[in-house]
């Protein structure tokens, strides 16, 4: 079942552990299939040595497990929630990256300082809001996810595809499994420039609006120009 | 003699090499026989590139060595110490890893900033007291673990399985020297994060306990939901 | 047509990914061919590890398509401006390298505060003028290119041969392809000691114009015995 | 000639080189031979990939080539400098590490802030004095040794067995060739670890001088129990 998807989300899973954003078994990454609307996601705690496609676990959309003899990771609610409320996204990544994890740990947003942020995302990345200790002792996955969706009330989610989980660490996604992993990997980047830029001018702003919609656009505006044309 | 347990101190010894959290000839793992109360600990001074299982000492619970032709760590004294405090701890480790370090040298306590910290350990990890001039002359490796268990006096090493030595650098310890291992990966993590997000936001402050004792319980609590079931 | 160029180009792209200097489609390399004013660069948005020297677009000097079925990288207007102003170029390298781009996004121009900087680059790296909104709106790659010529109205640009374009990154060129790469690299390396320098020293000034004089000039003036004879 | 010698400086130069202490062509690396007082170094500006013994260069203690087809590295005569001053030291290397060379260009002692310091260096590591103008466009190399040896006018250099040259960056040396190297390794990690400290606790100041003793004796002393016997 979902036989390709499964090795897309083994891969992509694995392709966070190459780009230093995750260590031991952190970090988790998910994709929906179009079809159905089931869920393929990383199983809990399990080694990225020894990780291979047919571990990977199948939901339906509310989070029954389909197939698979592993546990889905801890923090399936909350991918439940995303994919529940935006139908646009294909794949969701979570990763505890140092830089955005730090933002994240400082619980601020995250500034829009320069042209590769804007790049792939269109202005700041927000955070979530602190949950309450009832939440935290209910259903906190679930809520994770809510806060995250809450973030973006007057936003796009598909203009700025990341959000920072306050306390917690970075989600990311976007139309797949891949492209998920590749704002985890942009948004490790930015946060960790945004940063130095801050130690080197205090005052730092953002950049400008038509500088970052240049930028968002050229890649990913009807009119873009950036990369090959048969590239996405 | 504790051929299995030489091979898992060996290659936990190797592990924190090929972690990045030693260079040269720094760092050492010992792990404690359940059987018979032994040490097998790494011996002084020796290569990582040519380390060897039959090189690791055998010590009895005293320090004496029972087997093996190197001497052992200088720092053992140490860690027999910590032996015969905490009778939970199976495995010790010992690193100069650069973020734990700092904090250490600093002489602070980590606070925990956010949940990678607390998935791993319940709270702050205290910083020792300074050592006297008579204790640094005197019986230095033993009072260096007299300071840590000292610094643990109300606190149960397992919640919070890792000790800032002030002035000098991390230890960490668990059920095995695999785990010990484990805690000093994270602690480097979260001692790296945790300075950066200080750097953020200055008056940076813990996460709230509901939300350390979540996820430290989800991972290690008695209905802990955290990776799979046959998993530790 | 222009095959050596074209795979000294292609070598020149994947030497930026070696140096750690771009990550996923980011950056781009060119490099001018001597007898016919022709330039080769990088197709946009290309993955490094399927790049071949045959996929590299070749242009007139006003940027028109003359062979290849890529299109050029984005940035391609801005190469262009700058080898129209500066016969003595031979190769231009674009990077979003984390610390020279944090120097860009804090719209600080890179002191000299050592030889190391010293050494291939004769004082101050500037930063460029913001640009107005029309600019960005309009030919804003070719406007890039402007501002960076502008930067270097009262100077020699093979004295410095680096610009941080403001609010995006650094551009850097020389004689060749493979020493605007150099120079990147040299670029990121000081762009990172300079920022460390400020942390430990805020009232850091830059070394004495004696000392930065004998350091570029013992390497790269009339006299220089940096290096083999047959060295460039 | 001096065969052995030529194959140990060329394998201590790689060594900075796979540490990470040195890139594109820089550093160096000496050694002295006990018996005829010559010294073998590392040629100019050679690229690390390409490096074999035979190119390496003999000189006299004056720095007369005695043998070798390649310029010397173009430090030469600060090297020579420190032979002619210190008889036990057998081997120099020059880098321009990150966080020794940031220290040198904020013009800053480096402080002993912790034991893994003071295992290698029994206190403050020292920065040189500035050059004049004339210094510097006369015998600048030769007057950089002189500095070096200044530095150490009422301290022994084989207790601290390194220094910074202010706006330049370390230089390190030993018993041999490899002992130089180690020295540089140890230096660079402890002026990361130093500069971490700093910013966690602005304030922090040397650990006490029976602390820096007791380690610095423990493996350097004459009654050293760090390391096996037979070893160094």
């Amino acid at each position: 079942m979902l036989h390709k998807l499964k090795i897309e989300v083994c891969e992509a899973n694995l392709a966070l552990r190459d780009a230093g954003l995750v260590i031991l078994t952190w970090g988790n990454v998910s994709a929906r299939d179009r079809d159905t609307g089931n869920i393929v996601i990383k199983p809990s705690g399990v080694s990225y040595d020894r990780m291979l496609p047919e571990q990977m676990v199948v939901l339906s959309p509310d989070g029954a497990v389909i197939e698979g003899s592993f546990r889905p990771s801890s923090d399936t609610p909350t991918h439940l929630v995303i994919y529940k409320a935006w139908p646009e996204v294909g794949g969701i990544a979570h990763t505890h990256s140092t830089h955005a994890t730090a933002w994240a740990q400082a619980w601020r947003a995250l500034p829009c300082c320069g042209t590769t942020h804007a790049d792939n995302f269109r202005g700041t990345v927000p955070v979530t809001k602190p949950l309450s200790d009832e939440q935290i002792a209910g259903h906190y996955e679930a809520e994770t996810g809510n806060a995250i969706v809450q973030a973006f009330a007057d936003r796009s989610p598909m203009d700025v595809p990341a959000c920072l989980v306050g306390g917690h660490g970075p989600f990311t996604w976007g139309r797949s499994a891949g492209h998920a992993v590749e704002n985890s990997i942009v948004l490790e980047q930015v946060a960790l420039t945004a940063m130095l830029t801050e130690r080197l001018r205090p005052e730092a702003s953002e950049i400008p609006s038509a500088l970052v919609d240049r930028h968002f656009l050229r890649k990913h505006g009807p009119d873009a120009y950036y990369g090959q044309r048969t590239a996405g």
